[in-house]
């Protein structure tokens, strides 16, 4: 088979993998639907952030920019909680020196673009919207946006990284038996501007995640590189109370902030023009199996898995595609139709798994944050890897800091659920926990029961 | 409003649909992919046939054709087991008296366009493919098959029943935050001829619906007008054994067919021919939601509820809307945006509540219609009923023989689970169960916690 690649689509995924297959000597074409964002600014600018964690990291090593990036990424260590008094509480993500980093999806993006132009066998064809594949002849179909003219091109593989609303899937879910699931939350987000300080400082603490819990709904900041934050609130659309459309005039906005986000009000000086002109957006997972077509066309990233972004995984997850991809060409020695027949049999339970916990983490985030048994729960956590470092490592970590397969955390997550039921059922741990033998007891029980 | 509508489909759906439309007056003019099935003859013509129940014939009466296709309907009382042995078991269906309908589905189709045709306000227009609807103007988009001409008509409804893989749906599916899941079994269906006697006499017994129940796999038969069954035969595509991937040579067939279903070989003359010449079609559960656009595009029938067909409830759904949607115009005295919106509150729980029962239904066609104490709870459960007909309906008497809304007999039917549950864990249940007053306790104390 001649070493020869079409890639749909040059966001992080895309971009990302394209650098990885030219590394290994592939002819590689990327078409992207957008202009060269160095050229044309990135669509979204400022206002669109990523949290990236140690699956994230291992891909960006990958492709040899690992350091580049770490300049511009803001260590996040924890959760930092409002509360309606602007009370602040923190919760650790992880161990000392653990963290997630804040890093700006238009300027990765770009990173990636510029590491793929320094490869001869890679190049960029912005301005051209995908129209389909043709799947028989591995044909990708091509127009260009600014003269309308069709184009059509071919390659023995086709990477199909356009994203959620994919046209590449859309090809190939033209095809008989394929499974497919897209699924809105009933929430909208929209973003909001918290500004530097005059001499281009944060306003509030920036090694955090800035949450504000409010059981049904909630606000969340993240910070950028030039002293800002971006905020994001998250809110039904309707049918409950408050929701978006309960939200129309100024008045209404400004009531809603100073009954539940009073501490945010100051951090936001553009929050009625950001209110009024911000778009809100829905949240969907994407879920659909299988991700390719006779092993020649493949969907990965946003593509055949897009998540809510609660968990902070969805990037990551679309990195560990490439990863993943990446290894298996060493393993297979680079034979694709074996490759893509094991990446299509193991990875989409992973992508399933991650879907899942994202959509659990939102009731996390929005809600059990400000739980004192939650709380509870992750500090013993913290305190049996503490002390099993090897036995236990708690689900957050596992998603977060380790390479531990997706739907083993989840299933791992699950098992932690029930040891934490019988924990926090003692009585008096809320006191007692760091001294209690009954909380060793039960933990060896567990682990024991877990290992036979 | 004016009183006019588009259908975009004339299957049964929408050919039933534009009857009930027609017969209050509106004007109907209905777009159809397929040649008028009068003249081209049926496609798929003897070999597909349904189970007509309850909910089916509320709605065929109601288009005042009942009396016409009862004439062509074959009741089936019961299920037929045919064991390897050719062994034979019954299973009533339900009461004395009782039945689900064998009805051919093309013989069904034409009468339905029949009746229309006596209305002067309902047109049908054959052979135009629904190219989509332009949501904003109401207009939907055809192409004449034979010319290649394409029409644009518009209407203030559009009713799309344009099936499982609707091309109204699609676009509706353009819109923000639609949910929509397809998912295909792993299992195929291929259809073989039980023809009749030389005499035009069915080969076994006409009045029920046969099985042939292997566990992870079955065949199944229904009777004919014409003296003949249709079988159908559900298996594995691959992965598994026995599967369709292993059936390719005649031998391979042959042996299976002996091995599995010995009494069937000397009603299936044509098995090998069948084997080769019929498609493996596969097994889809379509849902989405909404239903609608803006209250004047609604999908009904497999356009917005495709499922699996093995509670003989996929036709009879889809009539079922028809009937609730011609109720409802005189509720809402004809108020469209109030009838479109309270139908797409409340029926898509009961298309999902059917598809989830429909799935279920497999197993227990394929499976558990050979284990012993699922028979005896089907005993029990008749017997229940019987003892407190207005206490106690099995579940599959709720599905078939009423119009109770499906998502509340799925919940009914969990609830029958646990009290089952109980009633079969008396010691000695087999032997005494007409005579135990265990059985009695525990039912009352179920009734008791059920109804506070």
């Amino acid at each position: 088979m001649q070493k020869q690649a079409i890639i749909v689509g040059a966001g992080l995924v895309g971009s990302l993998w394209s650098v990885l297959l030219a590394k290994r000597g592939y002819e590689v074409n990327v078409y992207e639907l957008r202009d060269d964002p160095r050229k044309a600014g990135f669509r979204g600018g400022r206002s669109i952030n990523l949290a990236m964690s140690e699956r994230g990291w291992k891909a960006i090593e990958k492709a040899g920019i690992r350091t580049k990036i770490e300049q511009v990424a803001i260590p996040m260590h924890g959760r930092k909680m409002h509360d309606t008094e602007g009370e602040l509480s923190f919760q650790a993500y992880g161990e000392e020196g653990q963290a997630i980093y804040s890093v700006s999806r238009g300027g990765l993006n770009i990173e990636l673009i510029n590491i793929g132009d320094e490869y001869d066998n890679l190049t960029y064809h912005f301005g051209y919207k995908c129209k389909g594949i043709q799947l028989e002849t591995n044909t990708a179909i091509f127009e260009d946006v600014d003269t309308n003219e069709r184009i059509e091109v071919n390659a023995p593989l086709i990477f199909g990284t356009d994203g959620a609303f994919s046209a590449v899937r859309r090809s190939i879910m033209k095809q008989d038996r394929f499974n497919y699931s897209q699924q809105y939350l009933e929430y909208g987000y929209k973003e909001l501007h918290i500004p530097p300080t005059s001499d281009g400082q944060h306003l509030i603490d920036k090694n955090a995640l800035h949450i504000w819990p409010r059981g049904q709904f909630m606000m969340i900041a993240l910070p950028n590189v030039d002293g800002s934050f971006t905020g994001t609130l998250f809110l039904p659309f309707e049918g409950q109370s408050p929701s978006f459309e309960e939200l129309h005039s100024d008045e209404e906005v400004l009531s809603f902030f100073k009954k539940y986000f009073p501490d945010s009000i100051p951090l936001l000086p553009e929050l009625l023009e950001d209110f009024r002109e911000n778009p809100t957006s829905g949240l969907v997972t994407v879920r659909c199996n299988p991700w390719h077509y006779k092993k020649q066309v493949l969907i990965i990233g946003d593509a055949s898995h897009a998540i809510v972004p609660f968990y902070g995984q969805g990037m990551n997850a679309g990195f560990e595609d490439c990863t993943i991809l990446d290894d298996m060409m060493e393993t297979y020695d680079e034979d694709w139709s074996k490759i893509i027949e094991a990446f299509g049999d193991s990875r989409p339970q992973d992508a399933d798994a991650i879907a899942d916990l994202a959509l659990r983490n939102f009731v996390e985030m929005r809600d059990l944050v400000a739980d004192p048994m939650f709380l509870l729960r992750k500090e013993i956590a913290a305190h049996l890897h503490e002390k099993y470092p090897s036995d236990f490592l708690p689900l957050y970590s596992q998603v977060t800091f380790s390479h531990i397969p997706y739907h083993q955390a989840l299933e791992e997550g699950k098992a932690q659920d029930a040891l934490f039921e019988q924990i926090l059922a003692i009585e008096g741990i809320e006191e007692n926990w760091s001294t209690n033998p009954l909380v060793d007891q039960i933990f060896q029980k567990w682990l024991k029961k877990k290992e036979s």
